[in-house]
């Protein structure tokens, strides 16, 4: 039986996940922008979102919801966090009852504070639900460098499916059945890979960057774990791996935003000059919010947190970070 | 009460540690070599391990060892791991009972495959012996950048003293009482990076570096577990921390010899280029014994074996990497 699918968002992760999956089955892309559209159809380009990556020839592109989703046996979400509940209440019409969905965003909503299954388990109920996340740069993946994922979901039949059809030559899938710590792993990621754009901007160097994000990686592994994730999935791909590609490759979009920051520019300035989104200057006051209501002390989080909402200074931030008292490696600080 | 200190070793880590402890003690270095120790004592400098450094004027070094170490409340050794075992058949005579040993040697022995505090353990019983690991590369710590660190001893009350002969304002020192796994990460991460190294070189990109990381960590911790050490150790600074330094990092050796595998040079040559040692090399074929004796299938770990051993080449190991299929997360493969 073949499988076909429908994706939402014609972003730089949507185009690269449906390019992979055309390798595999017949899959539609939805985009609310036209221009996008058409070039994927007629040129089999993004040039805004992924430029200069030959898209395959198979991968098609619809403005027309319907169209994307009445026919198809699976659903892939690549939405940014803060529109994914608009474009579900408008989907979920045209989406076919028991298939599973399964979530490309990395992002938390505000001011819920829901993750993105979450959403689509109370938009979309019965549905199985699932996250795709892990050290993907979409850039490399289009450009066919290989890389490791992780397909989050309950049931291993579904995830089994989902795996083979998204695995490639050189893009390789694992299983893991922790949804809420992979999804909050690849949200939670992004506010450490702030403040390492921070450590980086000021010049800190690679031993303060590995501590920094050794401590970040503590604190939200704690969180994870007190919302019902697993610890082991923390120190994996949606975790550690996910951490170490967006702290490190120049192509990060949160890093970037750190790095700025250093600079002493303004959160607005920094929004307003980048031309896709970067999840994390969001999911800081969700993560914050959520850890206030797990009372857990976490002081990395709530450092990034002030900084990104204008309540302190980058520099005055990492110093009070330095001045915290070191104790066991399993305490906050 | 003050801790003196005796520090074996007028190497690069071993003279950044006996600068920062001079800032808390007295402490005196012993090396084999004389223009070292006369340089340490008249120029404050040890241009051949740490160019460009300042030490403390109150650091001396000795090349007698009953000198260095008689008198002395501590010792910190940071010797290479081949040879520990003749330093501390020489030295233990001079040493006073019950007094800490602490570790800052990163290999495993060969060929018993022994930890450093198992060394340390047959040959001084009765003293408390510890480990400080962590990432820390030395010219950035003797540069005064910040870093954090982790000391692994079992009784909380010598690890706090350690930690605070240890701290300076920007060194920050951690406690972690599972030795095992402390000693075991900062071991292991060294066949890591060079697996590291060997994808840097081959151009493979970010993702594919991340995804590298997070399954070589999976198979170190794996192997952690299997011989003692607990799984969150090897999520914090001995784990995740120091591979992040090391697999990140221009100055990191282990990674070097990575690079230069990749470029099909042999190991040989590569280590002869060398004027410090690159324990990864070492370590590999004893890590993949351990492996054989607790019947575990590491696959990462066995092809940088294969690679260092000259058994096959690095592009060769990458491929039969990359062949693997994928499956749980916890799975190898």
């Amino acid at each position: 039986v073949t499988i076909t699918v429908g994706l939402l968002g014609g972003g730089s992760w949507g185009t690269a996940v449906g390019s992979l999956v055309a390798c595999n089955a017949p899959v539609t892309i939805w985009a609310r922008d036209s221009v996008t559209v058409e070039e994927i159809n007629r040129q089999h380009t993004n040039s805004k979102y992924l430029p200069g990556s030959q898209l395959p020839a198979g991968l098609v592109a619809t403005t027309n919801l319907d169209e994307a989703l009445r026919r198809v046996d699976a659903v892939f979400v690549a939405i940014p966090a803060q529109g994914v509940r608009e474009v579900l209440s408008l989907a979920r019409e045209s989406i076919r009852p028991w298939i599973p969905v399964v979530s490309l965003t990395k992002g938390l909503e505000l001011p819920t504070g829901k993750r993105m299954t979450e959403i689509i388990e109370e938009l979309l109920p019965g549905h199985p639900v699932g996250a795709l996340t892990g050290p993907n740069l979409a850039r490399e993946v289009s450009a066919g460098l290989m890389a490791a994922s992780v397909i989050a979901m309950k049931d291993e039949y579904v995830a089994k499916t989902m795996q083979r059809l998204l695995t490639t030559g050189v893009f390789r899938v694992y299983r893991n059945d922790d949804v809420i710590g992979c999804e909050l792993g690849g949200c939670l990621k992004n506010l450490v890979a702030i403040a390492t754009g921070i450590v980086d901007g000021l010049g800190a160097g690679d031993n303060a960057r590995a501590g920094l994000m050794t401590r970040g990686l503590a604190e939200i592994t704690r969180l994870g774990v007190a919302m019902g994730g697993k610890a082991a999935t923390f120190a994996g791909l949606a975790g550690v791996g996910d951490l170490v590609a967006t702290c490190t490759s120049p192509q990060s979009r949160n890093r970037h935003v750190g790095l700025e920051l250093a600079k002493g520019r303004s959160i607005e300035e920094i929004v307003a000059g980048m031309s896709m989104v970067a999840e994390g200057v969001k999911t800081a006051p969700a993560a914050q919010a959520l850890a206030e209501s797990h009372r857990l002390e976490l002081p990395i989080l709530r450092e990034v947190c002030r900084v990104v909402q204008g309540h302190r200074s980058a520099r005055r931030a990492f110093g009070d970070l330095q001045r915290l008292s070191a104790g066991q490696e399993s305490e906050p600080g």
